[in-house]
């Protein structure tokens, strides 16, 4: 086939790689064009200008979309939409909540353009060497890109969810039970590590890849890293996180469907994101009114250190 | 090699039959001797009593239980231990806490009886055709025995991880990781399942075990269930616990190891044991008292139905 590849960061440069090893025809655009130079490297034909873009591509196009969730979509649709025409499929690969896929597959239902949302899970190797892609859109559509979406994904990792939306949802439910299951890996290692036996994590996680009921990808990155570094003395545990997993304790709300695993995930990154807590200032200073548990002393400000007199 | 198998249910029952395939000989005990009978129909040879297993058995024996954590092993050891001599060996391959684990190891000691944990994983399937076994042994007892767990694990699927205890102890964590990833992929799905798509619950984790980050036997096995049932409609949410998750969650406790994931999973897994929850009747009825809230009616003692004027 030929695609419009919209955006060349980590994953849409290696999805563009992917596509040409395929032998799809990749027109590469990014808003910067170092970026397209590197794809072109690849085998992709670059293009450095969404006007461009179109123009590379016969009818009915297929755009597929790699730039980050929210603003940066519609920013880049606004630019896009106005150099395709009825018929033209546009594809957003990227994380966007399901509700925006809803307004612009409404807004761009009125230009005879075609929206498809794909979740893609798998992360850089996934984009790379086969994808996991939550695909939907109308049925004729997937019929469309069948073809592509065969190639570029993991053996069995396709699935047309459902009407435009539901590739999206799904994949943000997806990331609420990643956030549960790394939050339930990471609380074991924890405990492994703190436990009265000196455990080899890197080993326990390969074993625990091999022939455990908790086998699979995560446990099997988990031994890379320790590998890498045996007690993570690298790394802080510090826990960013990028919307999705917020979106579906969200929409777990909304449904009303008790989701504490994925909620108290979520908030224990925002607690790790935290050097205080005014909450816990809170709670220590009722304990040192009702109790009188001294508090731990602020670092900040040029405070005493801790263990000075006063 | 040569084993005394002790406890012939489910797990060691296709453990025997595992051992057998691999052409090791198993000596099969069970307290019921139907049991026996079958591991004899299986190419076990049958033991009807500890005494006959013992006699039966080349020094230095090795005798694997399996029977249910607790007062059980602690039974079949005192059963046991009169018919061992020093230096036999005896494998506790099931859940047992590490702390009895080591209470056992310090008695057993005394009369040279070498005392190696087994936590495994992997379910019916795993003991059929490769365990996963975490394995707390004296480093000279696990050699002994290493050419056994070679046969019987998947491949890279054992591991020496380090003294007596340690074994049971990383599968007692094992056991709080896999309640945190259980509860997390039930609350993705119950998301899917109250969302505005009608998903095919069993295409969803089909999928997800192709290229995803959450791809693993966990899902597969999802899949496998909602092929069965697509809606689960013929099982009730009830979740039992058999006491690792427990231990998981108190050594955290103990340890200081701040484990929510763990411990919710399993405070969902108790409350959703309950018909009715008595901390829910405090809540509401406060509810009730300042803000004029009406409780749901009790369904039990002949009450008047939900919806009649009273």
């Amino acid at each position: 086939m030929e695609i419009g590849l919209v955006g060349l960061g980590r994953m849409g440069l290696n999805l563009a790689i992917n596509m040409l090893s395929h032998g799809h025809r990749v027109v590469a655009y990014n808003r910067s064009p170092e970026r397209v130079r590197v794809a072109e490297k690849e085998g992709a034909t670059g293009a450095y200008s969404l006007d461009e873009l179109a123009a590379k591509l016969a009818a009915p196009r297929v755009v597929w979309l790699m730039v980050p969730a929210g603003r940066p979509v519609d920013e880049m649709l606004d630019g896009l939409v106005p150099h395709l025409s009825s018929e033209d499929i546009v594809i957003d690969g990227g994380n966007s909540h399901y509700q925006d896929t809803l307004r612009r597959h409404a807004t761009l239902s009125q230009r005879g353009i075609r929206l498809v949302d794909i979740g893609t899970s798998g992360g850089v190797e996934g984009a790379r060497n086969g994808v996991c892609a939550m695909v939907g859109a109308d049925p004729e559509v997937f019929s469309f890109i069948e073809p592509l979406l065969q190639d570029i994904s993991a053996k069995h990792g396709y699935l047309h969810t459902g009407p435009v939306g539901s590739g999206h949802f799904a994949k943000m439910v997806h990331n609420g039970v990643e956030y549960g299951m790394l939050q339930a890996i990471g609380e074991g290692f924890e405990l492994l590590e703190r436990g009265p036996f000196a455990f080899d994590l890197a080993a326990i996680a390969r074993v625990w890849n091999h022939g455990s009921v908790i086998r699979g990808w995560l446990m099997a990155l988990m031994e890379q890293a320790f590998r890498k570094d045996p007690r993570l003395d690298g790394i802080r545990g510090v826990v960013h996180s990028s919307g999705e997993g917020l979106w579906a304790v969200k929409a777990a709300l909304d449904l009303g469907v008790p989701a504490p695993v994925m909620a108290i995930s979520l908030l224990v990154r925002y607690r790790s994101e935290q050097e205080d807590s005014f909450a816990g200032k809170v709670v220590a200073a009722l304990r040192r009114e009702f109790g009188g548990h001294p508090p731990e002393p602020a670092a900040a400000q040029g405070a005493a250190p801790a263990g000075a007199d006063e």
